[in-house]
Order: C-alpha cells, then sequence, then structure tokens
C-alpha cells in the first residue's frame, strides 16, 4: 500500500483497498474528517457534519460484508438531496429546519452501495445564483462556483474522494473548472432526481465529482446504473470534433489557450480531430434554457414562492418574475424548439464520439459574491447530452483551467471511456 | 342561480357565482363535506379531511379578494402530492406519519388561484397495483380504479367539483373510466411534478379530474400554465382518426360497441372520421412501459425498498425486482426508442386533430382487490401524448363506459376544445 494520506487517494484505489479489507472505512473516514477539521473554517464546503455519526457508520460498513463498489468511500452530497439522517435546507432560511423523511433515490442508490455519506455540502440558494458562504481551496479569495459549490471545493481540497452535484445550467461543469477536479453531468434522464429539491424537470440533472475521470465515472455506474461505467475500457483512437460554440469570444485567453494546447496534443494521437460545425437550424440555445429555466423554477418553487417571497434573494424573484411573464403556451412551444434542437445536435455525433467546448470563460472570478457565468455549459443542459470537466491547466492568477468533453445522449459510457483517454494525454 | 344543490355544480359555473359573490365559498364547502359525511362512510374516497380548517380556509377566501380562476373551489388532493398542512401518506405505511415540509407545486399553484383543499384523496400504495379502501360510487361492489381511486370516486360521487390525479400507467384515465367522471392526462413536460412522490420520470404525469371536460380543463389551465384551456372556443369541425390501437382484441363488447357508437354520431359532424394507421415502425409500446416504469420505479424508490422492504407490498415487491433485473445500458436504450418511437407517433397527427381510442378493456372490474387493467393507457403515457377520457355510455352491468381521446403533444388547448365538441355531442 502506498503512503500516500487516506484521505488523498483516488476513490477507485480507495475502493480495491477496502474491498480487500487493506484499509477500514473508519481509517479512511478519519482521515476524511481529519481533513476537514483543519480546513473547513476557512474553506466553508460543509453546511453540516456529524462526525460521530459518521465514525459508527463507517465501523458498521468494516464489521459488515462488502456491499457493493463504494463500499467505504466518503460520499460528500450537496444539500439540495434530501437525507433521512441529516437536516436538509436546500440552501434557503425557508427550510432551516428541515428533516425529510427519506433519503433521495440517488443517495439511497450509493449508501445501497456501499457509501458513507460525509456530510452536506454547501449550495447556493435553490441551486441559483445566490451564493453561500464557500471559497476556492486554491485561492480562498475566489469563488468555488455554483451552485454545487461545496462538493467541488470539498473534493478538490481532498476533504473526501467523491460528491454529488446537480446541474440546472452550468452547477457541475461550472465548479469542477473553478476548483480544477473532474465533473460528470450525466445524460438527462438517466439518474432519479426523486428527492432532489426540483428546480427545472427541463434541466435538473444529478451528477458526480471526482479528482479523476475513473472515479467521477466509478460514482456514475452507480447513479446511472451502468455498471460499464466503472470499469472503463483502454479505447482506440477517438473522433473528436473541436467545439467552440457560438460564444467563443466570450471565452477569455486562457481558455482559449487551454482549448488550443488539446487541439495541439490530441491531434496527432486522435483517429479524427477537427473542427465541429455548429448546426445551422439551432436556435439560440442560452436564450431558449434561461427562458425553460425561469418558466419552470417559477411554477416548481410556487410553494416558496407564494409563501416564502421575503425569504427568497432578490436575484431568485428577479428570475422567478421573469418566469411568470412567460406563458404555458410558450413554454409547450419552446419544449418543441428544445426537442426539434436536440434532433439537430445529435447528428453531430454521427461524424464524432465527442465534442471539445469550453467549460467556462475563464479561471474562477474573484470574490466570494457571486458564482461565475455558466454561459457554456446552458446550451448541452438543454440539449441533454453528457458532459464531463477535464482539470488540466493553470491560468493566469494559478487557477484551475480545463476544457468540457460532451457525448451523444445515452452514450455516457463512450463518452467516459473517451474522457479518460484524453485526460491521460492532456496531463501527460 | 339554480336549484341545483352546491355540491353538484360544475367547477366552472360554481366559479362564476363565486367571482361574482352569488355564492360563497363557506356554503359550497359546506355542501360538499356534508357530502362526505353522508357518502365516505361507505366510498372511502378520502384518506384525510380537517373539515373545521377547510371552513375556516374558506371563510378566508370569502373575505379576500378573488384570488384567481380556481377561487372558492373545493379540490381533492390525492395523496401522492405533498401538502404542508395535512398529512401526506402516498399511500404506504411508511408514512403513515409524514408531514411534508412544503406543498407539491401544482398545490401550490391550485392554492394560488384560489382553490380550497378539501382533504387528501386515496391512492394506492405509491400509486401502483395495491389498492386502498375506495369503491366505485355506481356499484359499491365495484373497484374505483386506480391508482387516483379518491379523486376520481369522490368527483363522480359529487363531493367536490375539481380533483387531481397522476398517470405513469393509466391512473388517470382508468379510474375516469370506471367513475364516469372526465379525466385530463396533460402532455408530458408541462406540469411541476415537484412534490410528488417521483415514481419514473419518464411517465409520472400530473392532471385532473372533473365532471365535464369545461372543468377538467379549468383546473389543467393552471396546473399547464396555459389559461387559453380555461375558456375553450368553439370549433369548426374537427378531423379524427379512429385509433383501436394493436390491443383492440382485448376490449370487451361494451367498450367496442361505445366506439361504434362513437365513430357513428361522429361521422356526419366530423371534417373527417377515418381508421388511423398504426405506425409500422411503433415497438411494442405495452413491452416497453412496463420495463420503463418498473426499472425507473426500482431506483426512484430506492429508500423505501432498500431501508423498508418489508413493508411493501408483494407485487410491489416483484414489480422492482423486475425492475432491477435490467441494466441501465439497456434502460438508456429503451428511452431512446421511446424517444423514436414518440416521433413516428407524431406523424399521426399531420392527418387528425385527436385520435379516439378504448380507454379501458370495459366497464369497472367486480371487487376491490385490484383496480383493473392500464393496458390501453400505458402507451398514450410512454408517448408523453396529452389524453381526455369522455364519459357517455353504459356497460352491461349498468356501469359507465367511455372513450379517450388522444392529441398532439404540446397542443392540450386543441385536444380540449375537440373534446368538448366531441362530448357535447356524444351526449346528445
Amino acid at each position: 500500500m502506498s503512503n500516500i494520506p487516506l484521505n488523498q487517494l483516488e476513490a477507485w484505489r480507495a475502493a480495491q483497498l477496502l474491498a480487500r479489507r487493506e484499509i477500514l472505512a473508519v481509517d479512511l473516514a478519519r482521515a476524511c474528517l481529519d481533513r476537514v477539521s483543519e480546513r473547513d473554517g476557512e474553506l466553508h464546503a460543509f453546511v453540516h457534519i456529524e462526525p460521530d455519526t459518521v465514525l459508527a457508520q463507517a465501523r458498521a460498513l468494516d464489521a459488515g460484508p462488502v456491499r457493493g463498489p463504494l463500499h467505504g468511500l466518503p460520499l460528500g452530497v450537496k444539500d439540495l438531496f434530501d437525507t433521512v439522517d441529516l437536516p436538509t435546507a436546500y440552501g434557503s432560511p425557508i427550510y432551516a429546519v428541515n428533516r425529510p423523511a427519506a433519503d433521495a433515490a440517488s443517495v439511497a442508490l450509493c449508501r445501497e452501495a456501499g457509501a458513507l455519506v460525509l456530510g452536506k455540502t454547501v449550495t447556493t440558494e435553490f441551486a441559483y445564483f445566490h451564493p453561500g458562504p464557500t471559497r476556492n481551496p486554491h485561492d480562498l479569495r475566489h469563488t468555488p462556483g455554483g451552485s454545487s459549490s461545496g462538493s467541488a471545493a470539498a473534493v478538490a481540497d481532498h476533504m473526501l474522494p467523491l460528491a454529488l452535484g446537480t446541474q440546472t445550467a452550468g452547477s457541475i461543469v461550472r465548479p469542477a473548472a473553478y476548483c480544477g477536479v473532474v465533473g460528470y453531468k450525466p445524460s438527462a434522464g438517466l439518474v432519479p432526481r426523486a428527492g432532489v429539491k426540483s428546480l427545472s424537470e427541463a434541466l435538473d440533472t444529478v451528477g458526480s465529482f471526482g479528482r479523476s475521470v475513473r472515479d467521477a465515472a466509478l460514482l456514475g455506474a452507480v447513479l446511472t446504473g451502468d455498471a460499464r461505467l466503472g470499469a472503463l475500457a483502454a479505447l482506440a483512437a477517438p473522433r473528436i470534433g473541436l467545439c467552440r460554440t457560438p460564444d467563443w469570444s466570450q471565452a477569455d485567453a486562457d481558455t482559449q489557450q487551454a482549448f488550443e494546447r488539446a487541439s495541439t496534443v490530441l491531434a496527432p494521437l486522435a483517429a479524427i480531430l477537427q473542427d465541429a460545425a455548429w448546426p445551422i437550424d439551432l436556435p439560440d440555445l442560452v436564450v431558449l434554457q434561461k427562458a425553460v429555466m425561469s418558466y419552470e423554477m417559477s411554477r416548481a418553487l410556487s410553494h416558496e414562492r407564494v409563501r416564502h417571497r421575503e425569504l427568497l434573494s432578490q436575484p431568485m424573484r428577479a428570475m422567478m418574475d421573469e418566469g411568470r411573464a412567460i406563458s404555458g403556451q410558450v413554454h409547450a412551444s419552446n419544449l418543441a424548439i428544445t426537442a426539434a434542437a436536440q434532433l439537430s445536435a445529435d447528428a453531430m455525433f454521427a461524424q464524432f464520439d465527442v465534442l471539445i467546448a469550453p467549460s467556462s470563460t475563464g479561471e474562477a472570478p474573484l470574490g466570494i459574491a457571486a458564482t461565475g457565468d455558466p454561459l457554456f455549459c446552458r446550451g448541452w443542459t438543454l440539449l441533454g447530452l453528457p458532459c464531463v470537466h477535464l482539470p488540466f491547466a493553470t491560468g493566469r492568477h494559478g487557477l484551475p483551467v480545463g476544457l468540457q468533453l460532451v457525448g451523444r445522449r445515452g452514450d455516457d459510457y463512450r463518452l467516459l471511456a473517451v474522457a479518460q483517454w484524453v485526460h491521460e494525454r492532456l496531463l501527460g
């Protein structure tokens, strides 16, 4: 066994050692909890954590049979997911004392597979823009991104190897990019959202954070029910499309350099690497995503909007007012336009296994009063396509920079296998 | 004002009188509560009702401004929907003492529009097959259908004018058919499901019950956010396709006669009325719907499956075991096949405004140990198409019989307007 501290082990490696009882879940949990004690006073990744309960659950895992592929692995759970044994506030004072009656389905699936819930991680208010207190572990003056702020920061800071997040606009890929970890947003429809606070049914997606593609995919296997994700095979050279998107001018020099570097490194190795043409019949996906999101959030959060308006942030109220100005008739039309756009976008994958695209406009912005811009994620989320953020570079302020790979809907296995192949070469 | 008892008023008519303060919400509520007192001892449509709270809320509505299109209308809420002020058990002993932290989004939207929640209506266990105690108001020896058993029975029995239901296989259209009321299942994606116990995200749909198309559409307008549904215009003669479906041989003589009668009555009145060809490239939708449902339910209810298996009914456990035998890879493929089938089915609406199809195999079966077969609903639910059940005939045992109209996805307004046109002619 290696000499690397337990809390720094990758999840897949820890899982092997745990399954062979070469390390104990309680020791791994203690190493993670020690890291939290040491660091979370300034990082603020966690909103709730009960160390004694965690250690007791870890001992129970050590004493029992190996439950599944996540046996004994500490897991961070974004506080947008219901947990039966921990308070769940959804980032809102409205739910300050909320105790759910059940685990979210995805949390229950992870626990069934042996995961050890270490604590609840900070989310922005109902996973929208009003930030929590979390800071970027690479530079505390910067935002970790949002809305899955605590999950991304905790994984990046070696507080735990795996965490759950959700993406409605860019809430997995953006914080993964800002914190320099791998974030995986599965294809729409694969992971149950039961027990996750619902914002937009057309958009909300449950996904995973890890420090490697293999780790994010290990958790993804349990979430999607596709066991192949837990054992990504070596691949023949993939066909890669370079997709700068219509918003390329918003990508700063760091992001553009990362893109060019990936292109240069991968060109001689890929089976195909060429520019992917943006389908000319696609509508403005960013505008459309905003309309779908504001309409659906203003309705999904009707209870809060009607009964607790004074406890909603100003940006949330403003967004809901925008949504309320859209009629159901227009929304039905927006959903139909979205369905047609999904068909158009699918055509890009006749030529390519994956697309490479920007994850964010650049490094994590300075300050924690805002969580950055999900511009480069909105369209892919609307299209329901699986995305993986790969960190591999550093920007002008020394903060992480990377890119996302986008796959064909439903073909998450291929996306992740290619992502592993690409990541190895970009890091190599 | 008419002499018809208040509890027998159609919702649209009561809404007019309430808005003009010609009747009081408290009097309407009292008339409904009296009917419940008189009848629910044998009908068992309600699982929870708090008359004093209802009357206090009614008085508050009478004392305040007219809130919206449902102002003062008593509403039954299937006990699958969270309610902040009433217990919510989802038809399962696991949640015998559950008190949700918020109203379901659809309930909040109805309350915002002025609806008065009269009580929680019986659902089968997690809206699957294990029945509640509800009986058919037309003959207490027969099932009211499921899973929205209490909502359909209460509306049919004049306990209230409107009720909420959900459909995952056939849980709106089937009980509407058995109880002889109008049931409206909107297009997939239009009504938020937040706060409704999630079973299958590909299938679960929130909808409405009323005693007329106009009533079901009045509630539907609030649910879908499409105000046009609250004022269905008179139509030119519609184009109608007769769709017997591949399961026609399972329709008994009562259903087949209703179908022939509708064809005979409408043929001289419709712009087009002819057989609709079943798209030859459609897969077996019933088999596919069952696979999607069992896979997704076994995962959405993971908390209950893992922690409370002994409190689940045997049919629920068996269905979950079937779902667990399906891999995530196969499920992703099933979702892709479903998406292709939705495109194929859409082609039928180039020729027709609506399809007429069977709602059920026949009258409500004898006994309350089972809730009947959703065979004729599974496919339409999988396709995400809007459906309206129209009661207009009587079967050999004197129980209600009718048919459903199926519309183009997203074009719920046209479906309901045609449904009103068709219903008037079938009843006339």
